[in-house]
C-alpha cells in the first residue's frame, strides 16, 4: 500500500549526480559511507525538528543546524522540505513494519498478537524520534499533501484480520463485527496516546495503554476466557 | 479554570482606544452593533481558517480576506494571531460549556448525562467550526503558547464526578477505577474523532461514537443493567 513512500524517498538519492556543496565541495566524493551517515543524521534532525515544531513551523536551517551540517549537504539528499517530510514517514513505516513482521511471524494467539503489536508501537513511539515525528506529521492532517495514501489502511487490515482470527481461536465474542472494532481500537490508541503525549510527553503512554486493555478487553472478550486474556505476559510488559 | 482565558480576551476589546482605520477610518465611529458584528465575522472567519490550516500557516491577510473585512478593522479586534486564536478557543470553550450546563442540570442518570454529554460535543464538533477550530489548535500542541491551562483537567473532572454517580446508581461496576476510565473516555473519543476527521472529515463520527461506546459499555457496566444502558435514547441519536 505505502510500498511507494519509500520507494520514492529511496530511488532518489542515487537519482541525483550534482555534487554537494559546503564542507564536501572540495571536489573530493563523499564516500558511500559517509553519504549514508549524513543522510542519517539529517533525517534524524529532522525528525527530531518536525516531532518538535511540526511541518509548516519546520525550517531546512533549522534542521541543517540541528544535524550539524550545511544547508547544502542537507540539498545532496532532500531537496525539500516536502522531500524530507516523506522520508521520515518512510522510515516510520519501515521501523514499525520491522517490529510488526516480527511479532505477526510469531506464533502466539491472534489477541495477544494485537496487544503485542501495540506494545511494540508504544514502545518505538516512545523511544524513536522518527516514529513520533511520523505521527506527528500524519495527525497534522497534511497527510494528502504527503506521499500518504491512506495512513490507517494498512493497520486496520492487520487488526480485522486478527481480530477474525481471535473469534475463531475462542478469544472474542463471535457477535463482534471485527472492522468496527480494529477501527476503534486504532481510534482509541490514537487519542490515548495523544492525550498522554499532550499531558506528560508520552511519559505514562505505558500505563494508558495498559488501562485502555484493562477497559477494553472485558466487553469483547468472553467471560470465560477473559481471566486468561488479561493474565497475558503481553499486558504485563 | 480556564475562565481566565474568556476573561483575557474579552477584556481585550474595551481597553483598545484607537480609531480603527480602513473602512471604518472615515471618522465616524462604528455602531457598537456594527463592531460588534464585525468581531463575530472576524471569530468566524478565523475558526475557518485555523480548522483548515491550523495555527502556523494561518494569516492574519488570509482571515481578513475571508471575512470581508480590512485588516484595520480586524485588528481594531485583535492584537494578534495569538489573540485570535485564544479568542476562538474561549468562543469554543462557551459553546461547548452551553450546550454541557443545560445537560448537566438535568435529571437523567449519571451515564445517560455523560452519553448526552458526549453527543453534544459531537454535534457542535460537526456543526459548529468554532468548536472544530478549537480542537485543531489544541491537537497541534501550541497548547503552552496560547491562554490554555489544561485543555483535559475541566472534562476530566466532569466525567469522574459523573462516574463516581453512575456506581452510586448501579449503572457502573463498583471495582472500576472512575479517574481512570474518565481518563480512557477523553483519549478514546479524542482519537475517535481525530480519525473520523483524517478519513471523512467527520461525517462517520455519530456512527463510530455509537460503536464507541458499543464497545466499552459492555467492560464496565454491570451484566444486569448492560441491557437497559445500551437501550438509553441518548445512544440512538
Amino acid at each position: 500500500m505505502d510500498g511507494g513512500v519509500i520507494m520514492t524517498t529511496e530511488s532518489r538519492v542515487p537519482s541525483r549526480s550534482t555534487p554537494p556543496s559546503g564542507p564536501t565541495a572540495s571536489g573530493r566524493r563523499p564516500s558511500q559511507e559517509r553519504a549514508q551517515a549524513t543522510r542519517a543524521a539529517v533525517l534524524l534532525a529532522a525528525a527530531s525538528v518536525f516531532a518538535e515544531r511540526g511541518y509548516a513551523r519546520t525550517t531546512l536551517d533549522v534542521v541543517a543546524l540541528e544535524a550539524g551540517v550545511t544547508k547544502g549537504a542537507l540539498y545532496f539528499h532532500f531537496a525539500s522540505k516536502h522531500d524530507l517530510a516523506n522520508a521520515v514517514i518512510a522510515e516510520q513505516t519501515r521501523v514499525m513494519r520491522e517490529g510488526a513482521d516480527e511479532i505477526l511471524a510469531g506464533d502466539a494467539s491472534a489477541i495477544e498478537t494485537l496487544i503485542l503489536l501495540v506494545a511494540a508501537y508504544t514502545e518505538r513511539m516512545v523511544r524513536e524520534v522518527v516514529v513520533a515525528a511520523g505521527v506527528k506529521l500524519i495527525t497534522e492532517e497534511i497527510v494528502a499533501a504527503l506521499d500518504i495514501v491512506e495512513p490507517y489502511e494498512e493497520w486496520d487490515s492487520i487488526y480485522t484480520g486478527l481480530l477474525e482470527r481471535a473469534i475463531v481461536e475462542g478469544d472474542l465474542r463471535p457477535d463482534i463485527d471485527c472492522a468496527a472494532l480494529s477501527h476503534y481500537i486504532i481510534g482509541a490508541y490514537t487519542g490515548v496516546q495523544q492525550v498522554s503525549n499532550s499531558l506528560t510527553q508520552r511519559a505514562d503512554l505505558p500505563q494508558r495503554v495498559a488501562e485502555m486493555w484493562r477497559f477494553l478487553l472485558p466487553g469483547v472478550v468472553p467471560t470465560e476466557r477473559l481471566e486468561a486474556v488479561l493474565a497475558l505476559p503481553a499486558l504485563a510488559r
